[in-house]
């Protein structure tokens, strides 16, 4: 792509537009804003804004159609698959001030947000009004709303709950080309023109600046109940985890663990865990609702179920200190695997009871390229994270047999049923791997449609397939 | 538009195509075809077909590319927003043959069906399994899978479950140029591309012939319970409906009714229903779960709700036969009233907590432009249906004074946040109120997607906006 690079004068231009002091060129800002979680990528922007208002972006917009400039949304940059990454430099438009709950809506169980609140920022606001925004992915302490619909973030309770799509009711959002729109309608049900709203959603930055959302909030349940399973066997785990849905039970977390991503994350975080030699894979299963009865008799029969399956043992976190050391340990660990070695991660998804061979399969796959992989993620959606670890492996094997490996891995996937990302997007670093997932006629109508929206492609190009 | 017509020549590469029995011209099937449940409208095709494959349908679309003949898909015919009415004339595209539910998936908890499977087929087939596929429209024993998908069909369980787009996990669909897709994975998140999926959802067969649909089954509730609560006051009756909600209660049904409604509907159908002389308008509430303890609490909080809002008492239905009845009636309400007047229903939806203000605008609407309606629904949902009954009207009342008020009640809507379709769709008879919900901006977005599936518009024309 040939982009413009940033001068003086565009730099004024954003200067009016946003204020000076929302305007960045320091190196250390720029450093800081050039990457992600994602690896160990880096791309430095040549400048970074912070607007406070949706007419700001739109002007920005305007300029960087203007100047043919690209423009990289950025909210938490805690992303997983580079989406937030300044690919071909330009600007960073970091959503960070926009950062306001405007409405709390208790009437209509609605909340309106900013794209800067943070996810557990908005979680804790409407619990202590007796509600309930499910979403909550790994890092939902530090990820923003904004980058939560980008990518469609998922975590523990989509299981039960949904995924980030499935809370949004309607958007403010800035188009590529600078006019603002809302996408829909502040109502449970919608049968009036296109989804928008469902296309923004998980379009990881591509479409539009999302500067407002109208989210759906449920009733909180009062109670929960968390169980933490090991077995020898770690098929015999993802056995099980199919076995309880079929019993009729639907847990609000269904989450499974491979040895060694305990092992990893017990050396990272300062959090308690039984664990024995014989403890190949571990299960971690919450139930929740509003009657303590139903969920004792809930946990029996999945106890049953457990056994069935082999498991070695049913432990119940019986304090709150249990439960977040517990959920402490299973939230950390793509974090710890990150500290130990550099390492890919893999969002794989397939239909849930397929999910015994995915893993084989991985595994298998690893052996044939030689590299090792840990496991972990939301076993009751089929969404198994694996992260390939470098280890002593190297760069050459790396940079040339690992991807040949996750291409096998990417095609088990789908000859299973499932795709290529789950909940992390494909963003840069699964790009190239999307014609693993579309064939040609499937990829041309999506990028008909970023073309549409973003006839100049100068918003977070470099992502997905642009 | 300037569409060719269909000669000779066309109906023979037609019955190659489909084989010379699915290919109709009787006077008496193109009359059947001429129209759906949408009031009395009446659009007379030049020539049905029933294809059976995906590769017939693709095929049908090459021809009338080539040709320029307009194709309306057709799945029962039963939509209200006239979704199904050729109203270019050329081919009427029927999927009744594509009727197959292809797999059950238990193991995965999914379904694999063709868009011609009735509703309550698919239901009951997945009912005897124990599973549950929760979308219920009013005429769920004749409407078709393909036309629920196309309008995001809701009903009485959408309160507690969801609309159509929340179990629907993949798609085949044959584009309007002849290519045949799957729109994502079947999984139950994807964060890979553009979600597809959502965009044909709602669509209103104007961007694709969905060919196989991938849905999502969950484990069946064992019980429920239900109760009718009468009031003096629709006001009331409508206010109370959120109370419960925010009780923390959710309930598998919702359902207000007028008086009226249930008067035409008592002519209209043999069923047995207690009412008396104070009773003004009716709740129709249904809990469902797998404890009856916990159901049987939370109908005493709903009783408790229900008369801190001056209900006028609260009836359990004690048999089967009980619930059968009052089903029968709500559901038949729709059809009780276009037998008795000419209407047009209007499928309105705001905000849950804005029902009351939605409900005597109306009224007061009505009593500007001099017309009756009469209002039931999905009150969970904030969604109201507005029957405009043309009793006495004269023609040019119905015709010129009539749509103003629509406009009005429309502008209401979209003044409480809501919007003009909650579950029918804009389709032929909505049309020209499009643009009181979107701005051209909006409209342009979404006449710019039609025109990148569509290039010669020739699928479904007539319809959304196009």
């Amino acid at each position: 792509m040939n982009y413009k690079k940033i001068n003086a004068e565009i730099i004024a231009e954003l200067q009016l537009i946003c204020g000076a002091k929302h305007v960045y060129q320091d190196a250390d800002v720029l450093a800081h804003y050039a990457h992600d979680y994602t690896e160990d990528l880096k791309f430095i922007p040549e400048v970074v804004v912070k607007p406070q208002t949706a007419n700001q972006i739109s002007d920005i917009m305007i300029l960087a159609n203007k100047y043919n400039i690209p423009v990289t949304p950025r909210a938490a940059g805690t992303g997983l698959s580079g989406g937030a990454l300044p690919v071909f430099g330009g600007i960073i438009l970091s959503c960070e001030l926009l950062n306001k709950i405007i409405e709390i809506d208790t009437k209509n169980l609605q909340a309106t947000v900013e794209p800067g609140v943070i996810n557990q920022v908005l979680r804790n606001e409407v619990e202590a009004l007796g509600l309930f925004y499910p979403p909550d992915p790994a890092s939902r302490g530090s990820c923003m709303m904004g980058g939560n619909l980008a990518e469609c973030a998922g975590g523990p309770k989509a299981v039960k709950y949904g995924v980030t799509k499935d809370y949004i009711l309607n958007l403010e959002v800035v188009l590529p080309t600078g006019e603002i729109i809302w996408t829909g309608a502040n109502v449970l049900k919608n049968s009036t023109g296109y989804n928008i709203t469902q296309l923004m959603i998980g379009s990881e930055g591509t479409l539009g600046v999302i500067t407002k959302i109208v989210v759906k909030l449920i009733p909180l349940p009062k109670f929960d109940l968390l169980l933490l399973v090991p077995f020898a066997s770690p098929e015999k785990a993802c056995e099980a985890v199919n076995a309880v849905f079929r019993a009729g039970i639907v847990p609000s977390a269904m989450e499974f663990m491979e040895r060694d991503a305990i092992t990893f994350t017990l050396k990272y975080v300062d959090a308690k865990f039984p664990i024995t030699d014989d403890d190949k894979a571990h299960l971690i299963i919450e139930v929740d609702g509003n009657d303590m009865d139903v969920l004792m008799k809930d946990c029996e029969k999945i106890s049953e179920i457990m056994y069935e399956h082999q498991c070695l043992n049913v432990l119940f976190a019986e304090t709150a200190q249990q439960k977040a050391d517990l959920w402490k340990l299973r939230r950390s660990t793509g974090e710890a695997i990150k500290s130990h070695s550099i390492y890919k991660e893999e969002d794989t998804v397939v239909p849930r009871a397929h999910l015994p061979q995915l893993l084989s399969g991985v595994k298998a796959i690893g052996k044939k390229y030689g590299f090792n992989s840990v496991c972990y993620g939301h076993a009751g959606d089929g969404n198994l994270h694996v992260n390939i670890i470098k280890q002593e492996l190297t760069d050459k094997d790396w940079n040339e047999k690992v991807p040949e490996g996750i291409k096998e891995i990417f095609n088990l996937c789908v000859s299973l049923g499932g795709t290529i990302s789950g909940e992390h997007g494909i963003g840069y670093v699964q790009k190239n791997y999307l014609p693993i997932a579309f064939n040609s006629t499937q990829l041309n109508l999506q990028k008909g449609i970023k073309k549409l929206f973003d006839p100049n492609l100068i918003l977070n190009p470099g992502k997905i397939f642009i």
